[in-house]
């Protein structure tokens, strides 16, 4: 694979992330990581926060070879077009995961026919978490040591003071 | 990617399986399609039948020039560490695809670690069919003439005389 | 709708199966009962026994008058062309039934274009049941009382000695 | 079967509707499509809108014989009975519209017993698709021509200015 | 089991609730019934009137011996340490809700690792039942008698006029 | 919980089985684990073998006090009867469990109604996997060290020989 795009909203990061984003580096010649502004949601960090937490996680791995981290918003297919970009690792947890990546193939591929994707399988650690949790946790004061980095650990539970 | 593997029964290749290959083939630098030898099931054709009809179908694509097509048996973890090659292209349809291969993931960590599993959706057009199924409509004596090209069909038309 | 089949095994009917064909003679001018003789399972009942007790069933409810119970054999698609019918009824009780049906339905349109599927939800009391539950509850003595008529349930247990 | 309703939001209409349409207009006498108000959502297209859209769309498949749109509100086992059907036809693509036809069942039950679902399992063609990504692929500019007739897709990109 | 907490929002409850809290309060030294203030629904009752509702429920059903009802707040990991009891008792009707309580293992895990969840299958009965279809079919004025005692179908019916 | 049985076939048992069986231990006065002799399959480990293995595992956890290790066979409902014991076990990795649940619960109730079924739900590092698997790996010399105690794996590795 030449590049690819493993986009998401990173809000923040965690290991289960830079768990797919270590795979995917070995995957292509150039990684870039694309931090999504998703109107729907009201993130707990800004972009540029989140962008900044990945680019540092990246960098502990030493993987900042091949990978970019880039905010961008939009439709995906749009965004990797112009990026030149054919295609888009994404990480598989469940059944649920699946059938929203089959509905975004039909989305693909009338916007951008030449868009390819493929599914990271998750790893078993990781397969009922998410983001959400992470900030759920945190909210109630839980031990969240062990879902990201110190750095990103650390920022999560001083934005929630 | 450098190189992959795409493993499988193909017993035959159907269109399915050549949309698959096409987009893997796409992904790597050289792509091996395996035929393995399963003994738990009886193949309605021999190993090597099944893979002159997969060289002829990816002769028909003009996709030779970076796909190979092997036999192999054992465990797919241990052959591909014989071919050194370390990432597993698999077609994936529905739910039980993506447990098959959570569960197949702890078995290629015992044997093999350094493998990684690369799912790629199924076409929405096959994300019900199977070889079994093809073989199934043909048995009967049903119309076949869209699961496979027409090698293959007759191949199948004439075992099942 | 005309006409319409309703297929199954019938090893032995149970109130599963009668709740369906009462529901579906209800959509019909007439619903064809087919015993499917499935050479794959070892049946508990003959195919005339099956035949018999469907039979009384449907007496005992009233509902011969647009309900005829036959046997059949080999591919659906093709027995129901013989018959003239084009509307499959089958009840579906969870998603693994759901992608059975979905199979089927690209094996139906190889063999019959014409023929149509039309699913009825499995009573909430019927979800989790089967025949082969029915037999497997018989075989240890438990009590089947309230999974089929009594004649029905006598003969279970008459086969079980 | 003498009369059935088939309901649905048809935000616009689509060939996943279509199909369903024309496949249930084969099975009854007269068929009732119910474009329902639902005060949940924010519609793109007014209920008269989506009327006219499809009545285009069924004069045009030259099933008009035997099929009647309408509007309703409230809730469909009351709007049913108003019209003195006992039918109601529904799509079903995946687990989860057979979950949530279960539930409904016992909803039904409770309103109006006299009521039964059946199911036309969606051509695969259609599994993943819906009126809401017809529109996420229209609001982003992809090609949606083959989502729905043309002068559906029309209307949607009017909107969509 | 000593001592065991059954959370819910019980809005209001049901018979599948009840069915739960008999079958857990044979299981348990003392179960503690939690009615738990979720901010984030709008509730049909207060706090207070399900707590009450529930004693009613529990007290006609000669169970108040081993039972108590409480309400709380808050995480429910947090709420059953200040209660000094360690195994939470949850219903359980489909894959949808193994799926969350696999989720809240990884929370529970992180805020209170002394916590056991343990999860008993719905009755089949109930197994697409829920409070919210309740409410549902009373608002339309479906009949609802057989989903919950007498005086919780009373008190629903008075908040919807 | 005064007594509790957990059934499986534990052919042989993992570290899935144990952290079960340890989390089962707390809830109850006494468990009973049971080695189902199940002449569907044929076991790597005779029943005598398997309670022996079971045995040294949870002598080695100090969970000997409150935990019997017994062998049984024929119908687990009339099996836990016999001990007069209501309560049985079980670990929930999936939805395949679950409805494999949901269908016994109806074969207990016609067998012994007084029966209950308490599911914990698997941790996630199990979630996937099975004594199936284990031996699978073992079969091909795969590193199975991290799957049991180290008297199973060595069992499991002189029995592949």
């Amino acid at each position: 694979m030449k590049s690819a795009i493993y986009p998401g909203s990173f809000d923040p990061c965690t290991y289960g992330h830079l768990n797919i984003i270590q795979r995917a580096a070995q995957l292509t010649d150039k990684l870039v990581v694309a931090v999504m502004r998703n109107s729907d949601k009201a993130p707990l960090f800004s972009v540029e926060e989140r962008v900044e937490l990945l680019q540092h996680a990246i960098d502990d791995m030493n993987l900042s070879e091949n990978i970019e981290v880039v905010s961008g918003d939009g439709l995906l297919a749009e965004f990797a077009r112009g990026l030149d970009i054919c295609v888009i690792i994404k990480g598989i947890r469940d059944a649920g995961d699946l059938q929203y990546e089959q509905q975004m193939a039909l989305v693909n591929q009338a916007i951008n026919p030449e868009l390819t994707t493929v599914l990271l399988p998750a790893d078993i650690k990781w397969v009922h978490f998410s983001s959400r949790l992470f900030k759920e946790v945190a909210h109630y004061g839980g031990n969240v040591a062990h879902f990201a980095p110190n750095y990103v650990v650390q920022a999560v539970e001083h934005k929630m003071k």
